[in-house]
């Protein structure tokens, strides 16, 4: 829906699902698709940036050349961070920052598309009934150390990998059943402050 | 607060009175200080971004140097795009991108500060009562246009101004008087859609 903002007016709904789509993008870049995240995040590097799309896709590049940029642009240069701190650490500055961007993109849209008050008020609510990005990375983070799930519906876990039961968040927040996840990390602080 | 960054859990009203104050910055240099504003994004520069800050001034300059920065950033090189449409078109894709902004850098240090949902709809509540800057520079504009006062607590306002006028927006923006202002422009289409 980048190219939507060429267009007329959309629905809340459709703002929404372009959300959606970016939202799982950067979820599964910081989860299931870490390594390849990490390992794409050279600080040797020029500035790279973490990109959503609504088709549920990531990439990591660098930041669009055509300025000031047709949508808000997520956080410059997140891999010269990558090194200078922990992993999870890093991790949760850079889903903090993937938290930031989206709804600044949904909004922008919002606004472009002309989101009144209720329009605005709606389109919040059904971004802040999924748990946020960084509540679901720090929370599969603690998990990984605790080695304990909040999500599963079936008993222990603890022989499962970590993949598996970043799957199973990931699972479990597009089928409603992330609240148990929502819950369990929702007052924790960030690990970086 | 930007320094709040560094601190420990703030409460929902601290981060909205950050919130309000960038954006009460925001607003004064897309109406009030318009023309200073227009200057001062002189094409011929480099990158240059608007920042409102807790303090409520605002000031364009270039970007952080540090990156990934410590807050989200502004929209960047909105001085490239200031000769390129109509003034009133321009002013309000500014507007929009102050919005997305202010609303990424407010739930940034939410997350930054462990708000959970709860806090997160009661932070959006609050802010989302606010017109968006948009609305207030698009509305300044068109009321500049029609010559129509909606802010006014008297009559006729044909000789007033239009910096008077934008004065009295604002007041009324910070007295909780808006909601005539609000109605009156809240289903306007982005003029440069």
């Amino acid at each position: 829906m980048d190219g939507g903002a060429h267009c007329n007016r959309r629905t809340v709904e459709e703002v929404f699902r372009d959300f959606k789509g970016r939202y799982s993008g950067l979820i599964k870049a910081l989860t299931i698709d870490v390594e390849e995240f990490y390992q794409r995040c050279d600080p040797e590097k020029e500035n790279l940036c973490l990109y959503g799309f609504p088709s549920e896709q990531w990439d990591v590049s660098l930041p669009a050349e055509v300025v000031p940029p047709e949508i808000p642009e997520p956080a410059l240069g997140i891999n010269f961070a990558r090194d200078g701190m922990q992993e999870k650490d890093w991790l949760a500055l850079v889903a903090v920052n993937g938290d930031a961007w989206l709804l600044s993109v949904a909004f922008y849209f919002g606004a472009r598309f002309g989101f009144d008050k209720a329009d605005r008020k709606r389109l919040f609510d059904m971004i802040n009934d999924l748990p946020t990005i960084f509540e679901v990375v720090t929370g599969a983070a603690k998990k990984k150390v605790t080695e304990k799930s909040s999500v599963s519906n079936h008993g222990s876990t603890k022989s499962k990998s970590n993949l598996k039961r970043v799957k199973e968040i990931l699972l479990s927040l597009f089928s409603g059943k992330h609240s148990r996840v929502y819950a369990d990390i929702t007052y924790s602080l960030p690990v970086f402050v």
